[in-house]
């Protein structure tokens, strides 16, 4: 059912090698592939439009839903709307992301919007990872939109990562907190070439002592554009800590355009961006290591985007 | 000439009882109230509009420029043009600032654009200081617009300072540096009741080896409402900082949208923004010396907005 390429593509998404334990769907082309559900975990297909509703019964701990798209055609636009709902007080890990193969010249897409309600006190870690290759001159595009609601106690942990082959992207996360909520979410990006990226994360504390950190690493090279908009508001006694790092390099575009906005007294919000190139000192020491300049650059922007 | 209100409020302003020494001019209600011109400085009256131009010669050193504008009408509107050529070399101070005692219940409203040159090595320092007062319910409002542009070499530095009866506000600064140019801009802001303020700040460094700094403070009390836009642009190779922290009370709301942009990789680019309350650490060893509460506050407050 998956053959080799389909294979290494599940490795770079999810680093496995096999079908994963657990509750997965594996989505190829815009076909089911591959599904599985257990005892505590529901995977059911939309009935009215493409994707599915993930259901996570209450009290669920130590799973993981797997939900990695593959895509190895030129020319597809597949869009998919996925829904999660995460029940009380469970804790629960979530893989998803996308590969994209493009052999030819036709440009090929990914939209996926995915929902998340997070309910009272559970937990959520969510992993997206997007990746594209081929040897083609067919774009590669993904545009993912996030939208997360967390409930009182609830907490959400995101790691968003997009490491190479994606010709262009636009991110959207949007994130409501309510009472005593917390998220985390890591960026990392990497864009070369004439890559494009843009980011977009709005993170809204409207429950009493909510908390949000928002970190954001990011590497720009060759001809590269970025645009970071990194929002977060605070409506009720909450704190809320932005941080946006990016190495620019060789003729890359970097802006950064965070907002944050409190409409409270007790809001805490604090922001910190820098945009630079990497730090001299630091090249010189690793080339006076015996590395050359190319290496010692490699060596620092692997341990920037860890 | 000057009255003793007119006095008073140049006291605010400038720190200054009597006439300034130095060049000067004296705007009251819309018209010319004193003038003073120097061997190095010119001011001439704007012919095509209200306003009119500085001209300092090269080579000016430790010389000075008041042009502060005071209305003391209420229902008045006042818009006026000033441009200051700021010959190579020299090295002068700048005190602007408006102060509006209105004394009815009619908006009093003055719009100032400023536009300086500041050429090759020149150095100025610029201090605008607004303030309103009247018992009154008219409206105090003050929009300054200033557009700076520094040659090579040339060096700007900006005090802009609004501490209070300012009950709405609309500051709009561009600053444009060329090779080897800095600015420091220091903004202090203090709103109450329900006055709003907006403050743009927009730098661009398209010369190499350009620099700039702006600090922002400002306090936000009862229902005020304030709200920051903080751009920088590197071009070239140049170094941004931004800094900009608020301190938030009671029923009042903040917002800070900075912008940093690189578009070149020897851009370096850094801002960091905070919006909170007083520190509680700091109100509690304050009080434990014998301070009131209240008192310990604007202690806090004032030692912030220096």
């Amino acid at each position: 059912m998956l053959d080799a390429l389909d294979k290494n593509m599940l490795d770079e998404m999810t680093g496995l090698h096999e079908l994963p334990a657990g509750a997965y769907n594996i989505r190829k082309n815009g076909e089911k592939a591959a599904r599985n559900t257990t005892a505590n975990i529901d995977i059911v297909t939309k009935q009215d439009k493409p994707g599915m509703d993930i259901i996570v019964k209450p009290g669920t701990v130590g799973e993981s839903v797997h939900i990695p798209v593959i895509i190895t055609a030129e020319g597809l636009n597949d869009l998919v709307y996925n829904s999660f709902d995460i029940g009380e007080g469970s804790d629960v890990l979530i893989v998803a992301g996308c590969g994209i193969h493009n052999p030819g010249d036709k440009k090929s897409q990914h939209d996926g919007v995915h929902e998340f309600l997070v309910r009272k006190g559970a937990r959520i870690k969510y992993v997206e990872k997007h990746f594209g290759e081929g040897n083609g001159n067919g774009e590669k595009v993904l545009n993912p939109k996030t939208i997360i609601e967390v409930e009182e106690g609830g907490y959400a942990e995101l790691e968003l990562v997009q490491i190479k082959g994606v010709d262009s992207t636009k991110r959207d996360t949007e994130i409501k907190l309510h009472r005593n909520a917390r998220v985390v979410v890591v960026e990392r990006m990497l864009t070369y070439k004439n890559q494009d990226a843009e980011s977009k994360i709005n993170v809204e504390m409207v429950g009493v002592d909510s908390s949000a950190q928002i970190i954001s690493r990011s590497v720009a090279r060759d001809e590269s554009k970025q645009i970071f908009y990194l929002n977060m508001s605070g409506h009720e006694r909450c704190r809320g800590h932005i941080q946006c790092d990016s190495i620019i390099m060789d003729k890359a575009k970097v802006e950064a355009i965070p907002k944050i906005s409190a409409f409270h007294s007790d809001s805490q919000l604090i922001h910190e961006a820098a945009i630079g190139k990497i730090a001299n000192d630091q090249l010189i020491k690793l080339m006076s290591l015996g590395l050359s300049e190319k290496e010692a650059e490699d060596t620092i922007l692997k341990g920037f985007l860890k």
